[in-house]
């Protein structure tokens, strides 16, 4: 049987001939994004064929070049007769600006099938009368005619600006019209009569830490280009709670809504310059993310959210144009707000749910954990849904570490550490010298320090077991991962007792807050059908390597699916899709929020989740 | 019997004691506005008893001091025992800006009774429930539910800029909360949350040579301020034809557009500043003006109004924001437009049909004539309803004459000629020495001179009479009505044989346009059982002058009733209420437009309508 090796992480597995690539790296202990589940439509398994020569009818899916230049879909490709060297994750993926990136982007990855569109601005090819003598309608009455037989529209929005430019619009152009238009219920409102030969629609995941945008062809499906970074908002406090307080500081609250709107806007003009489009070419937007997000976008003070009884000024704000948001895009987009359950379980959690069989009331239980600096967990079957918020902080984003970084050129991303030598190996975004370590990579020092015996169960470096990159200062000790001369800056890259630390306390939050929401249904993580896993790692994380360090828990791998940015993918869903949109808002009715801070039983759970993997070692039996 | 006398006109009858006053004027042949119906709320018949007493309840309708002061209202004030003389017109009405002018402000003429009012903004105190732990409702889901509780509104539209101050409003403000709101159909638009004390609402009619403004009280519909004068597009054109040419030059739109906004913001300023009060207080607007009037405010190139097919850009445009129209308003008001049944039946005859029974399909039929710059003329009865306009000229408004002016202080509003001496009387609206001379006050001038035989049937002045006052200059004639010693700006002021030109073809423009409109229907002018008229000439018409010059129909003069400015009066109703508003689109919606330029017959009564009072003499039996 040949054997399929995953780089960077080095896993690697042997499977029969034909074995799909996306089965291998599940069997492997790799979790990779499958949005469309195995369809080839999603792009989110794109790997890159290091050695060896695989099966299948992956070239199909991919545009021309790429299948010769060595790239595969995983869902498409499958084990031949030889072994094969695949390599994942953000050398693949859109996540880089790197060429990889570049390359990615060009997939015109499908968020939907062409034939499932219901975009929130479609355009609609309309053939309008011409004007006869005494028919008693005047231009405005004809368009509208023509929209309400067309659609079914009971009543027309046409805003002033295009009814200034309507009597040239309707004797000029050769027929039929482009109409963009905006269907709320029985009411069309008119966004443009002019719209771009390619209609884009903008996604948007506002995290507290990390924001991320795609550019996606409203006509097609297609996403068109990708980008993220970190929230400028993030200067002014790493969570929460410090940006509420911060917001109510006299030019607070309009300090941090410039800092978001200059952070979307600017990775958006990044994607637009990439495939060389205008900001009015985007007709449409769909952002998510957690209440206290939306507010501060929205330039809406958020105080109340932190004060009891933590009610928002809104969970659901209303549809709203560009011009009123501050997005940089067509004046007259609308702009589509995701609704929050609470103050503490947002739009993009509701968002992400679209993206996992929670949404279809799946009949077995199935966990939905979403890893960001507001952790969320939902518990979802055929007759409940519930979930809570578990506040990780900003470690698994590569915030709040000494040299934590984003996911991108330069991090490390996967960490080895040889248990009888010490020595270590790093990936690096890129490759070259490394800059940083982002989540991923953070979690793999971890669980490789563990395993190496040179982390005790206590977060403490050293242990039984030592090492010459161990460095004790005083009290504190750390491990570096790159010395001076090893890193790119030529400063030393470490690890600290305090990075560790943070990193176990995001880790005891989610397992715990998964722990307390299982105990309230009188269930266990071993009667989970499924563990969802979204987040922004990248497009990978090692199953592994969270097990060993107690962030997820230790059940059979092939029990747990990483889908990615979750809440970015819901955005793209509902900007092009009526179905998705109906089906969020239904989500947001039926999820019910269980406040943590109100479990008694939650302070122990979370105090016995700060070890290594638990206090109760009997819950990790695979650890060693 | 008593006898009663109408000061400035002289009009005398003997009346039984008891009789109303405003039933003697009508017998008297003088048409008194009265919207009401004589029901003494609409103030429109408010006149001055100079000499003798008044029997009847008309104290109990005015404010305290005014019936001491010798005002009363002639629907409610009857004939005593003694003679009267009633003063009529501008010196009492609202028009005019002097001291009587003011105090017919102070009367709060109500447009409707306030238990008739469904203001295009209402006002509802709200109770909002406190916000309570868990229970899953943000404040604007709380807000929202109150007002669907409330409204029964299907969907509440919240914008941002009250979503802002939201959290703040429903927590400092002591309940209830007065909550401003707009709705159509089954959604509710959210104005205001901080509503001024008096709401306030805008009624405009904006001519193409004047323009009308009302300031109303949205909570009792009460009128507060009415002030009027020229449209500011005057400068730029007499006439729709030559403005919509000036619009076609560049920038001419754009001019066109700031001029007319110019003008009603500026008689706006001067309402609110006479009732001491904000631009923001005014939360809705209602606006009604033919379709090039309507294009020009709005911005929107009005050339294919003058090309066939005549299509204008829309009949209705929708509403929209006070922000979007310029008007100097609340910015969020919502500004409503008459609308329009052609290029050339527009949106201010629609208006001024809601005042009419026309508007209830009564079974007899009635004509309607709006006598304006663009002459209008409406012909309805049980099953049918059809109009047409008839290009008039600003003539009848003071435009167009040598001399010409608005009815306001110095205006020439009357004139009395002895038949036998030729000695002539004036009545200046302010008293005085004239300035200019106004619409009722031209025909009254032609009317004296065709009855004392100076002017002929031609339009020629001298004729076979002879008098001091005619000034022959070459081939051109002239009648004075001062000299430069009798004027008030020591210039002569008279009334040229181009001036009468002008009086002749805008009054046979309306009578031959009424005529065929009538012969359409197979109807003569004596199957009337009513002929409203509507237009700018202050409170009041000489109907015996405007039959002398072949103006209006030889009917019984009981059949004439004049209600003053209609479109103004109709954008006050359908602010104040939804009955009136559906009312108005039914209207246009029914309303069938006639094109005079289309019926062969059209030129021959024109032509014939050109002299005085007309070819065909028999028409006008009564002329003497």
């Amino acid at each position: 049987m040949p054997q399929i090796t995953f780089a960077p992480l080095g896993n690697s597995v042997r499977v029969e001939p034909g074995t799909p690539l996306l089965d291998a790296a599940k069997r492997a202990g790799v979790a990779l994004a499958a949005e469309c589940g195995g369809k080839g439509t999603c792009g989110g398994c794109l790997v890159l064929i290091e050695s060896g020569k695989a099966a299948g009818d992956f070239a199909d899916f991919l545009p021309g070049e790429a299948a010769g230049e060595g790239y595969a879909l995983a869902c498409r490709a499958t084990a031949g007769d030889g072994d094969l060297v695949v390599r994942l994750g953000a050398e693949t993926g859109a996540e880089t600006g790197t060429k990889a990136g570049q390359f990615a982007s060009g997939l015109h990855r499908q968020v939907l099938p062409a034939a499932e569109l219901s975009p929130l601005v479609a355009i609609l090819p309309l053939l309008v009368d011409a004007p006869k003598p005494m028919d008693g309608l005047g231009d405005l009455e004809r368009l509208t005619r023509a929209l309400a037989n067309r659609t079914g529209a009971a009543s027309v929005q046409c805003p002033l600006e295009i009814l200034q430019t309507l009597p040239r619009a309707l004797r000029q152009t050769d027929h039929p019209l482009a109409c963009a238009v905006h269907r709320r219920g029985d009411c069309l409102d008119i966004v443009s009569l002019d719209p771009p030969p390619r209609p884009l629609g903008l996604a948007v995941d506002i995290g507290t830490t990390s924001v991320a945008v795609e550019l996606i062809d409203l006509n097609s499906g297609a996403v068109l280009a990708h980008d993220a970074g970190y929230n400028d908002q993030t200067a002014r406090g790493a969570d929460v709670i410090s940006r509420i307080n911060y917001a109510g500081r006299p030019g607070g609250l309009a300090a941090l809504r410039e800092l978001v709107l200059a952070t979307v806007n600017r990775l958006l003009a990044a994607c637009l310059e990439r495939i060389e489009a205008e900001p009015g070419a985007v007709l449409a937007a769909s952002l998510s993310g957690n209440a206290a997000m939306t507010h501060l976008a929205l330039g809406v003070d958020p105080e109340f959210i932190r004060l009891a009884p933590y009610t928002p000024a809104a969970l659901a704000p209303a549809m709203m144009s560009a011009k009123e948001t501050g997005l940089a895009i067509h004046p007259r987009a609308p702009v589509l707000f995701a609704p929050a359950v609470g103050s503490y379980l947002g739009g993009d959690v509701v968002s992400g749910l679209l993206l996992t069989p929670l949404a279809e009331n799946a009949p077995e239980p199935r966990l939905f954990i979403d890893i960001g600096t507001n952790g969320e967990a939902v518990l979802g079957g055929e007759d409940y849904l519930f979930g809570c918020a578990c506040s990780a902080g900003p470690a698994f984003e590569g915030g709040g570490l000494t040299r934590g970084m984003r996911a991108q050129a330069g991090a490390i991303e996967a960490v080895r550490i040889d248990p009888g030598t010490g020595e270590i190996g790093l990936s690096v975004i890129g490759g070259g010298k490394p800059l940083g370590v982002c989540g991923s990579g953070a979690i793999g020092a971890a669980a490789g320090l563990f395993r190496a015996g040179l982390l005790d169960a206590g977060g403490r470096l050293g242990g039984h077991a030592d090492s010459a990159r161990i460095v004790r200062d005083g009290r504190k000790s750390r491990f570096v991962l790159a010395r001076p001369d090893e890193s790119a800056d030529g400063r030393e890259l470490a690890l600290t007792e305090a990075d560790i630390e943070n990193i176990v306390r995001a880790k005891a939050a989610i397992y715990s807050g998964c722990q307390v929401l299982l105990d309230q249904a009188g269930l266990a993580f071993a009667d989970l059908a499924e563990i969802i896993v979204a987040g922004g790692f990248g497009h990978y994380l090692d199953v592994e390597d969270a097990i060993a360090i107690g962030l997820l828990p230790d059940l059979p791998r092939d029990r747990f699916r990483f889908i990615g940015n979750a809440s970015l993918a819901g955005s793209s869903l509902t900007l092009l899709s009526e179905k998705h949109r109906r089906a969020r808002a239904a989500l947001a009715g039926r999820l019910t929020y269980l406040d943590l801070s109100l479990e008694a039983s939650f302070m122990d759970a979370y105090t016995a989740a700060l070890f290594l993997p638990h206090t109760e070692r009997e819950r990790f039996p695979s650890a060693k």
